[in-house]
């Protein structure tokens, strides 16, 4: 018999909501969750935005989330380079700046480069500056690096075709700071053990495999950048497949009653 | 003892000029080596610009080149598109398009994605662009796949970046066309034997790596693009490292009078 669940780590863009839109059912779904023993986590490598931002955003959905169940790559990403005392390029979009305002001291030359998702800085000035400072030695550090992420219109380019073309040009190995790093699954846990935690989310490889990698049992949802066939992408399998977040929520509260 | 050097391969950017500065001597030095019985071609990656606007440039920089010596990546690629009836999407530079004008239908939907050298393509909406249509299954084909090259105020991304980020978000395979892809190196040759033929340029993998995998000697000169220790990064190393162009054509006049 599986252990009961305790903690429950959700992803956020693909598995809750896909942009403005809120996946069907999801806000009910956490309502029910939240009813539980199991405690619930949001855990993100959204980049596009600040948390403050985000938080605003989610509530505005209708989802009922406090600041700080939220736990983002960003934000690791932000305590990585205070702790380092970095002076990174930010390769990160405008409205996730003010995460890295108070740290950052944009009169002082970069030392390092930090890629996030940032369509208007994937262009050939920023990442030519950026391919620079590497070959100057500076770290490369990805706060993740997704292939591509769902957008309203259809899948788009994650910050990973960026993050993997500089690696390649500069003959360097990014550090990665959010999903699927061990690291990253091991803070989300805080005092939980991995067996007592389940980890959903529409990226089989960042979200599921990751999480699985770190001993969290991976639950896939069919949303998202779902693509058909992702399950049997990777070894072990997803510890389970669903329709949705909906389905999710039902097998966990399932196996905890069982 | 070596076979005697029947034909000369001689790289363009970075061997015998960077952006409008000649390297220093090379004009003479290739027309010492025209005086001798070598026979001389130009194989470049170059894919910033047409052949017209390229054999005009390297004229109006002193070098006496024929127009039909010049062996370009570009080309090739125009005669793959041509053959296999392709209407790609094409990231390449404003300056090369005419060579493609009158094989390519605007109006019609893209099924391929042609990659050269092209900063102002590379941005988002170009890449993003691009990996959709990977994803519907049109093939991608790298012009060539160059990490860097050399400008006038240092090192700057090649197309190589952003076509193994392609490779990497859409999981997919680029084709590549030009250097150091065997096939174009056997083209090049013509009527030669790989043995009677040497390859003088300043990039180890592209240039003498490829040259040497295709059986033809390779000669690295360390101007352009080079860097400390690249000749040590290859295995086989290259048959010979010269200061420069001007070195390499004493080396194979010496080589062939001895």
């Amino acid at each position: 018999m599986a252990q009961k669940i305790k903690l429950v780590l959700i992803d956020l863009s693909g598995t809750l909501h896909i942009d403005n839109s809120v996946i069907p059912g999801a806000i009910e779904a956490l309502k029910k969750l939240r009813g539980s023993n199991a405690q619930v986590k949001f855990v993100t490598n959204t980049t596009k935005e600040s948390k403050n931002i985000l938080h605003t955003r989610l509530k505005t959905l209708g989802f009922d989330i406090k600041k700080d169940e939220i736990f983002s790559s960003l934000g690791a990403a932000r305590e990585l380079v205070k702790g380092r005392k970095l002076n990174p390029l930010l390769l990160i979009d405008d409205a996730a700046l003010e995460d890295f305002t108070d740290i950052i001291d944009e009169k002082q030359p970069s030392n390092a480069v930090l890629v996030g998702l940032a369509p208007e800085k994937f262009n050939y000035k920023y990442l030519n500056e950026a391919f620079r400072l590497l070959l100057e030695g500076a770290p490369l550090i990805a706060i993740h690096k997704g292939r591509y992420y769902k957008k309203s219109d259809g899948l788009a380019l994650g910050p990973g075709a960026f993050v993997q073309g500089l690696e390649f040009s500069a003959n360097v190995k990014a550090e990665i700071i959010g999903k699927p790093s061990a690291n990253f699954f091991k803070s989300a846990l805080g005092n939980f053990s991995p067996e007592e935690a389940v980890m959903i989310g529409d990226d089989v490889n960042d979200d599921v495999a990751g999480a699985q990698a770190a001993g969290i049992r991976g639950f896939l949802v069919k949303t998202g950048k779902y693509r058909v066939g992702d399950e049997i992408t990777i070894d072990p399998v997803p510890a389970k497949v669903c329709n949705s977040f909906v389905d999710a929520v039902d097998m966990i509260l399932q196996s905890n009653d069982s």
